[in-house]
């Protein structure tokens, strides 16, 4: 007898239909004798309707009523599951975050989770309950009501699965795994069995969008046996078959493991690449030009400082899309004079492409062959940046599944 | 400087444009000085959709499940309401009621308030704070969340007053407050400026849907001084105006009062009428008829008990018409043999019709004037039950508005 925590997408709660079969399948697992705690999403597009509503109000909305209003969706949720699973003859209850209580931060929208007692949640599996939590909220020490941001439903299944130290914490939703990559971008992609928790962070935070990055931070610190599957088979299909399915994020690299140099080749569009240049390269120049971006908000990715010539440097770094003119304007009104720039130039239509992979660690000859294959492709490189297990590089847009898919067949990821 | 609670019920918050219309008329009283309580309804229609949802999964669910469902559509309203008034220049909080907290028992869906600490809304209405707080709910003494029930929300609005001890609460719905009857059902029904909160609980519980009767009894209990008025009136009229409108719920009965013997005359059409007949007239009876019936959760209204004639009486009581026909069953299958009653008989067609006013106690002869009105217009009369400040009559169903128009006239009440 194991302790297992579901988590369910929106779209495997979308309609009364879809939350009775989550039921049966929740059912099944508890009827093989596992103690059950399932963390479901709202119903898909309630939280867009709600966050509608009040930006109908007010272009900007206060982020604590917001979290106020959003957080109903999952709430819902949780009760409508509890009804489905007493249908479905368990005994079952369901706790909005405060209730558990899910302490978390109070930064409203994108708060972080700081500690979870699990004793109430304990208390209610002894006495053979299945028990429906919120995903996506908590609350801070206030005693306000604060959510994790978009896909936060995922990082509160893990976390709760951390704290009541489960078995093992179940992700269904609609894709059945995590491939090496995008199928709809290389037809040969291959839904990997395993995947090393690094791995799993490193394709999270280069865009492959399975898991909520903060999630997979979790996963790792606290070591969650974590597997992602799908939600759209037969809720009946046998507990067995269903145990295998999906990929699962491992923390020991096993010997399977350490065959497979490349994991997967991840990418994210909608990339923006800024340089300022001709910086006098002096102490706290690298503060002084990004210190106005972050200040906006605006999130930086990929930064590149060339060795100074003459005593000047060139300084460049990535944006999201979305905030590229902004962080043009600020840079060109704000910065440019004041660090006595030169130029400040920018190409709004850049990808990044990533290969990922624990083999790196003890493999050479991965950057080479990867730099080699886009030059025969006629690709070129923009810019760099390297961990221990991942490349990626900066191309131009208009190439982006072209250098992927290459990528993809030079590293035979199409085969198991 | 006053502190006020508003209270807007579902049709008022209907839509993105009325909520912005109640933040306008809140910021109008909190500029003239006062500190504001505000306690929205969930928007028109929300409780039935959330509801709808719980019965689509399964015919009875369970109540504790349907209270954590229905009690978001507050909860999203406050979150609207508080963003509307921000956006009319206030600083504004909501609270859903476990927040607040608002105590409660734990019959969920029908939960009554216990105890309501007014304490961190004290200290937020002292920092120059709106606050809003959400209606129809509390919270348990385990924490689960429990709601009041259809209307609570004039309940939770008239309990946060007199735990506040404000000054004035102010039920603000669509209808411009408490008439001497159903405008629908007679033409020269007239407004009432004030009426006795003892007659306003008569009223309630005889049919006229204007408040919640335990808001009434609330009002009564802690001396709530509660206003009855329009929501539908330009937001922006005059404050003046405004305190002056709709009905007053008083607890003194001043001159002006002690001149108007009867207030109002109230209806409740879908009665239905039970005789158990030929009973042996011995200690108990009453129980062994009434005790299944209300065992079987049926409300059980007026009761009569005949003198006994040869050591047997009849036994005649009402109930709602949707409950006739299982309280027929459960009497004439489970009850009269047991009781070795001659014959259970039924009327499911009949309406009760009351007068109700303070001014009865110092007046007599107002029974004789009912029944003979009743007579000339030869409407006969079926059961009488009185209290001190009502007389209620059972009718034939289709005399109701005959009988309404008649007893209007004449007790004058189309006469300021």
């Amino acid at each position: 007898m194991a302790l297992i925590v579901h988590k369910y997408g929106g779209t495997s709660m979308g309609s009364v239909e879809r939350i009775k079969n989550v039921a049966r399948r929740v059912a099944k697992w508890h009827k093989a004798g596992h103690k059950m705690v399932v963390v479901p999403s709202a119903m898909s597009g309630e939280t867009n309707r709600l966050l509608g509503l009040a930006r109908e109000i007010t272009a900007n909305p206060d982020p604590r009523e917001l979290d106020m209003i959003a957080s109903t969706g999952e709430q819902v949720s949780v009760g409508l599951l509890a009804i489905a699973l007493h249908a479905e003859g368990l005994e079952a209850v369901s706790y909005a975050g405060w209730q558990v209580p899910i302490k978390t931060d109070s930064a409203f929208t994108k708060a972080r989770i700081s500690d979870i007692d699990g004793t109430r949640v304990l208390a209610d599996l002894d006495a053979g309950k299945v028990v429906v939590i919120t995903g996506f909220q908590g609350v801070d020490p206030e005693g306000h009501i604060a959510t994790l941001g978009r896909g936060g439903s995922d990082t509160s299944a893990v976390a709760i699965a951390a704290a009541m130290k489960a078995d093992e914490c179940l992700i269904y939703t609609d894709v059945d795994g995590v491939y090496t990559t995008d199928p709809r971008v290389v037809e040969e992609a291959r839904r990997l069995d395993r995947v090393t928790f690094e791995e799993m962070l490193e394709m999270a935070s280069l865009g492959s969008k399975v898991l909520q990055i903060r999630s997979v931070e979790f996963a790792g610190k606290y070591q969650v046996k974590t597997r992602v599957l799908s939600s759209l088979t037969d809720p009946m299909i046998p507990l067995e078959t269903e145990m295998r399915s999906g990929t699962l994020i491992t923390f020991e690299e096993d010997e399977t493991m350490e065959k497979a140099v490349i994991s997967g080749i991840a990418f994210q569009r909608d990339e923006a690449r800024i340089a300022v240049m001709g910086v006098p390269d002096k102490p706290g120049i690298a503060y002084q030009i990004l210190g106005p971006v972050a200040d906006a908000n605006i999130d930086i990715d990929m930064i590149i400082q060339n060795t100074s010539v003459d005593g000047k440097t060139d300084f460049t770094f990535t944006v999201g899309r979305g905030d590229y003119a902004r962080a043009m304007e600020i840079l060109t009104n704000q910065v440019k004079e004041h660090v006595k720039a030169e130029q400040v130039r920018g190409d709004p239509k850049v990808s990044k492409v990533s290969v990922v992979g624990v083999g790196m660690r003890s493999h050479v000859g991965i950057a080479s062959t990867m730099f080699r294959t886009l030059a025969e492709e006629g690709i070129n490189i923009q810019m760099i940046s390297t961990s221990e297990i991942k490349i990626s590089v900066l191309i131009d847009e208009k190439y982006t599944e072209l250098a992927v898919r290459a990528l993809h067949k030079v590293f035979e990821l199409d085969r198991a």
